[in-house]
């Protein structure tokens, strides 16, 4: 019985760790959106090696619409939170659209750069920009782990609450 | 007749497709000014690998002076996207420079980021910056298709309209 | 004598250029802080082939608190320079952290991003930010010439004076 439980527990423990990002999206109980489109002449990414560099992305929403204002007056902490997270999630939707829908081709998380729309009185651009942050820990685990900074910026285009952009290094 | 026709056209789409760099900068009417000094202890562009990181540049006009002010309280938005695109001459001026001269070394134009300089209540940052990124798209074509952030800033340096730091791939 | 004093110039000038950058640290009369610890879910850097990104840094002191307020209303630009430079001090003491202690695996400084928490009118960023990129070249000499941008925040988190990354290429 001992010996059966003990199996039970490696194949569910074995099972998590062999878990691909898509699956531990799902698992969240998560959705990726469609891939954005750039607003201007730019694409979304860009590969250079085993570098691929983000374009700066927005809060867009499934319906595709953005998640707009200043957090600390028109969002609060909470709020700038979820927009991070539905940053990240279009993120990882033009990610996995670079790498062919393909998410475990991701080898790290190199870098984050999370600009937080605000007024000048705002100081916890880092509690805002960690919906992002947590979202690539929670999806990559280890190699999700990224450098970063976080910053408050004046006005952000279309009023979006954050703009994040990445550097992911891919097989 | 008709051959004849098609010979010259054909003639003519082959020559677009081998200009270089250069000669696209010539036929659009553009000049690239002398490559600017940095204004401190740093220098405009550091090459790792074939990756050439470029300094934040400014809208530095022939005659040395910059383009300042904020976009949408001192300067429409046409104004600042033509003080993109004259950052734009400059970075291609340190480009080149960085490239013994040969523009058309360039692999691709990877990432370019935009701050404008702007009160909370600006929006328009993409459109600002376009004046950058349909240059880049202009003298390079596929290659100067690039991944981008556009943000705005409280202040920049020297009361410059707007600051461009780019990413390039190079051979 | 003549033979003699030269010979002992030429030890000290190659004695000098033979200094590692820790020694010119000691010698500059400097001794770098602790590495500092992440302050959300991530870390303080990530290496990726030759190159290592380092997290935003901010002007940690060796007793633990932050230089904070805006400069040219809070700080001059003196002690604006004073922060840029101690937050130099927390990127090498994170750089040495991911060398394995040994700074003279630096191959050169890349990138250096500069971000300057300020009012509307501030426009001496570059003269603030000149407090790291000084000290980089104090400490690497010609591999410590890096590519540079430096801009105006309308906020930093926990409200400090600057907040500095780095892109570095490494041995």
């Amino acid at each position: 019985m001992k010996i059966l439980f003990a199996s039970v527990l490696i194949f569910f423990v074995m099972n998590a760790q062999a878990q691909t990002p898509d699956e531990k999206i799902t698992s969240l109980g998560l959705q990726l959106p469609p891939a954005t489109k750039p607003i201007a002449n730019y694409v979304k990414y860009v590969r250079t090696g085993n570098l691929i560099f983000l374009s700066g992305h927005g809060p867009t929403k499934a319906d595709g619409t953005n998640i707009t204002g200043k957090v600390g007056k028109d969002l609060t902490i909470e709020q700038g939170y979820d927009a991070a997270r539905v940053t990240g999630l279009s993120l990882l939707a033009t990610l996995k659209d670079a790498l062919g829908g393909d998410l475990s081709k991701v080898v790290r998380i190199v870098k984050l750069n999370g600009y937080v729309n605000c007024l000048p009185d705002f100081t916890e651009q880092p509690k805002v920009i960690n919906g992002c942050s947590d979202l690539m820990v929670a999806v990559f685990g280890e190699k999700g782990k990224h450098a970063r900074a976080a910053m408050g910026m004046v006005a952000l285009p279309n009023n979006i609450a954050v703009e994040i952009e990445m550097v992911v290094e891919v097989k």
